[in-house]
């Protein structure tokens, strides 16, 4: 047994899991006090021992992962997650690059690839979005169309809402999640457009149509999924049976016409 | 081979589908530059330039798949889709008719009949509609109603929302989305008319009742679908397969009876 | 055939219906007008004239099936309906009472009665009702008691919202449909109470949980109907088939053997 | 028959239970009274009288109860539910702690655990929770990563939505309610950080897309459960009764078989 083999053994071990899982939850902890300001007048110093100390666990548990299984590492999408999240806590976050430094509660993400349950879950969200892939261009498509419309009909008014795509894809979202859609944008609109709703009265049933769609091809597809599963095992093992005794019964019929003739 | 048709086939060609796909998103790209008033007036004659060229393109190929079809062309409604929106594109947008410019980006919609993935998702948006028009109709009644209540109860007072039937019927499609409808609109009634929510409570349970049936017919309809493609292709060869073999052993019998007679 | 039968049968003709329904929307029609100003000031008295001939229509109807069906008229709950909508219409509405010359609308409502594709769909929602009551029960007591809970400890810093137990119960409401639950109202109360979040979110987890159980429930009723309906009559058939020529099968067996003896 | 059982017996009958459902119905109303100042103006004394009166017939009942069963009192959860209720309203609310005297109104809980109906929803809903459990850790980690990372880039700005990571974990359940997200808190967040909705647009749709799995999967549970309860009982009849007369077809011929011999 080689060196390589050795330590992918030893990674693969639940007490290693169990270790490393403790310290994902360790650092949440640390990540977390990190935003008091109290907390970190107090004992800054450590907080900042303890996350470098977590890294560096982070950084070694990869690296010998790495080591262990060669370029093959890489293969699994789940592997290259966990890299991504540790290596951006290595980027230097020197020249007041806070949002980096805000990257690094990410890091908790890796519990959902160290726990079975979770990473289930995941995946199960992950499967369900192909089959959801020609509504979401579809959706992508209205988006960009209504965006245009809008900042055509509406940007020289309301530069604030409607003054550029990105703008309106922004408020168009909103508008699409119902938040403030009437008293917030379109009755303002109206005052000067009174005809706005035209536009956006359909631009909601439509998007909204469009979510409820994807709602009901969730809910159609996981259906499918647990009848699939469930019912059919049952279901096979009587149709067999059944089908066995059909042939048997034949043969006899059979055998005892040949033994007449 | 006439000429019509060796232009029918030159159409139907996956090589021109991709030009015109193309053709398609150039033109969405080139209408959402249009939008930027920095490149309008930096690039300006040449946006419009190639807007004019993408139109004519569109303009060609409908022209000659027209001739190719003849008055055929007109019973697809996809070929009607299309028709409508190049023709919103020639109506002269002279005199002010901005709203008829921003139509224009509507041309990206032929992206859905050109491709089958998309075309698949709105046929089935569309062949949706029909199973839902009775609940269409009773919420329009609904609304009618509560519009023309409304409108009597609270117009005088709040002529804004409620001046008139339209008005009304809008602040009641804000008020069933439920944006802003007790602080924004049923609050401030209140002030007035006290017992206005004996109005608008039962309007939004009624509606909200109605919107949900309306999400499980769909989810019901879409099940079904699924279920009857699904399962019964291995059910129905099952119960082909024993009655086939159930006929089989009877004639076997029949058969043995009529020799021992 | 006495009288009253000739009424009665005079009465189902599906001419008579369709002429109510035409007076019933062309009734639609007029108070809509009604609500106009404008209108009123040019024709208001065609109008008011118009309205009073559908009304004796209707009375005239609901007064003939009455006298053709007696007493027996009553049993049915549509004809309860009728009854009670034209009734309303009769009541006087002299001394101010805007609201019953509003209420004359819901007269269209009887255009449910009228068209069968409409009744069904109400009966279907109203069939729906019973299987939920348990859970409507439920809410009504998860109301009642945050209604208590909230005036006692919010009532006296917040007379508006949470003064008494109708008004903390609409509060409440408002805050079920999470319509500016937060910004609206949680954040001023924890203004002065901090800790009022304890209370606002798990009074919204638990009524949006209690929600989606309703509509949970509505969805798996409505799919038992449709798959009772639907599939066990192709499997019922082939059921009985199986059975049937099994048992054939089987008394060929016995006669056999009876002979053989 | 001792003592403890001849309380059990009279415990359990159907006449003292409707008197205990009739005291909590009672109860409620007098404790819904004790909220109007006019009504305690005139009839405090009794009021309080009254709700005293009440919660001794519910000590009285827990004690008997508990007398009767002894300790396996406590095994039901049903048992520690109406304890924990009752046991409430015995803590002396004198210092000020209105929080415990609004509490007491939870005793008309209560009637959920007397009321089977009620019971058998409620026990409904929590049977339904484990199966989430995965999901929930998923979203309590989803909002711990998010709490954390808002606290780090806007609480300085925003130190009332985001100041702390509770404030923060409170703001982000209302974005993810889609109450106000966009108005009241985004949008004036993105005046000073424009690029904020990088952070809650994915926000809102991770959060969404959970909460609909959740759904989903609330919905997939019930309707399994529907069809192994409905479908099975009809099927597992059908296919004994086909199996049963397969084996007496075989066995008729096993033995004309042995007969021929």
């Amino acid at each position: 047994m080689s060196i390589r083999d050795h330590i992918a053994e030893t990674l693969d071990r639940s007490v290693t899991r169990n270790v490393i899982t403790g310290v994902i939850l360790f650092n949440a902890v640390i990540l977390g006090l990190e935003t008091s300001d109290t907390v970190m007048a107090v004992a800054g110093d450590l907080i900042v021992l303890l996350d470098v100390l977590c890294l560096s666990v982070f950084v070694i548990e990869i690296g010998l992962k790495i080591f262990a299984r060669g370029p093959s590492f890489f293969r699994s999408g789940w592997n290259v997650f966990d890299f991504a999240i540790v290596a951006i806590a290595l980027v230097p976050a020197t020249q007041g690059l806070s949002v980096l430094r805000a990257l690094r509660i990410l890091r908790l993400l890796r519990i959902i690839s160290v726990a079975p349950t979770l990473r289930r879950v995941v995946e199960g969200f992950v499967t369900a979005l192909p089959g959801m892939a020609s509504v979401f261009l579809l959706m992508a498509l209205i988006f960009y169309i209504a965006a245009v419309m809008s900042t055509k009909l509406f940007g020289e008014a309301f530069p604030e809402w409607f003054g550029s795509i990105p703008l309106s894809a922004y408020s168009l979202f909103q508008i699409m999640t119902l938040e403030s859609w009437s008293m917030g944008i379109v009755r303002p609109v109206m005052e000067i457009y009174p005809y706005a709703w035209i536009f956006f009265v359909p631009f909601i049933l439509v998007t909204t149509f469009a979510v409820v769609n994807l709602v009901v091809g969730l809910i159609v597809n996981s259906m499918q999924d647990a009848h699939a599963q469930e019912s059919n095992a049952a279901t096979e093992d009587y149709r067999d049976e059944v089908l066995k005794r059909l042939e048997a019964i034949e043969r006899h019929l059979s055998e005892s016409e040949t033994r007449q003739k």
